[in-house]
């Protein structure tokens, strides 16, 4: 696909989530995307700001999406245009949230009443249909097809990039000195033809651990009040920004 | 595997569940299952009773094991030996639960906000970890072998018998003008080497609806105090009994 020259021109409001909104351009296949301080957990039941997070997840989900471009992952980034504010090629999302861990934590530990912290022998995948009215529950694929989100060809798509990804991403997070416990992925359908990785991928969407003392870095500091919130995205910032890789 | 010879010695109880009371044997290879007329629903928040379910459940299961057995499932039934009590092999419970679904009715309508009653194009299959205190609930072949409760070639076979059970039992209930809409199978290791179908097989654990009419002859008469609960029963065993294959 070639990269679309850069339309600065930031159109009618169409989308406004928990963390971002998004606006038209003059490009009909591009997107603005404006990262927000709103901080929401548990279903939005507990909300608050932290402070600068909209443009540091800005910075390092563009950094990311960089890295995974370079490593053959397809995504909806085109460029940064502000502290806030990304180009995205506009797509179809399908409404399913990926999750892959690789250590136990958060809702897996819950669900199956396990210690957090238990390193997986194989990362463990999962569907979550997104829907906060339903609280974006765990299903399989049977749930996917009677639900019609996505063809059989579309989830072996995704299925085979999240693992690439999560391959890519605990390598450089790694070398940073942060061990990458989960994450969550949208993908989402570009010219009825592409599946491209969407959405962001920041301490909002991942967990991260400092190697060695398990310091939390992301937003469990914010979900579980263990203050020093702003500084631990800070922390991931200035990690992901030096150019190891 | 040979019939156990019939011992008829009821030992000492080993187990009791919210429907079934388990004794030993003469046999180590055989237990006693005797059914129970209490009933619980919603994780054991609602409960009661219903007049002659240990019987008729007893009954039920018995008819539909042999029949399955006589299509080649192998099941832990051995023989009849009272109103409620059953002899079966003495089988290591994997504590999964499946569920499969033809229509789309109780928990799936919930967690996924759709309306009860539409056919399902393909069967839906479900994975429960089976967990009074988590709730039984829906997980994938990710977290089965995160907890290793089973390896990846006994969850193929469970995946292969159940669906041919679906297969078996909506051609038998349909005989007898019932639809069915789901159910749930439990199953375990027998002597370390076979898997077979355990638990029971009943208005208990299946959903069925009169063809024509949908009139609910389930435990969902119970749950939702819809009335005529033990009638329901009845007509179910009063169909199963019925000899047409």
């Amino acid at each position: 696909m070639p990269t679309p020259e850069a339309k600065m021109e930031k159109g009618e409001l169409i989308y406004e989530g928990k963390a971002k909104k998004l606006y038209i351009t003059d490009d009909p296949d591009v997107l603005l995307q404006e990262f927000k301080d709103d901080a929401t957990a548990f279903n939005a039941q507990k909300r608050g700001t932290i402070l600068g997070k909209g443009a540091i997840n800005n910075q390092i989900s563009a950094r990311l999406f960089q890295f995974l471009e370079k490593e053959g992952i397809k995504t909806h980034f085109v460029k940064l245009v502000s502290d806030r504010e990304m180009l995205v090629r506009k797509v179809q999302i399908i409404p399913l949230e990926v999750t892959i861990r690789n250590v136990v934590a958060g809702g897996m530990a819950k669900m199956l009443g396990i210690e957090e912290g238990m390193l997986l022998k194989k990362p463990v995948f999962e569907w979550h249909y997104k829907s906060d009215a339903l609280e974006d529950p765990l299903i399989n694929d049977d749930h996917i097809f009677a639900l019609n989100l996505a063809t059989e060809q579309e989830l072996e798509t995704i299925r085979r990039l999240s693992f690439k990804v999560n391959a890519i991403l605990i390598g450089f997070f790694k070398e940073r000195g942060l061990d990458l416990v989960d994450f969550k992925l949208e993908f989402g359908r570009f010219q009825n033809e592409h599946i491209l990785l969407a959405d962001e991928i920041s301490p909002d969407t991942m967990r991260l651990w400092e190697e060695g003392t398990k310091k939390k870095l992301d937003k469990d500091r914010f979900r579980r009040d263990l203050g020093s919130v702003e500084e631990a995205y800070q922390e991931v910032l200035r990690r992901v920004m030096d150019v190891r890789t």
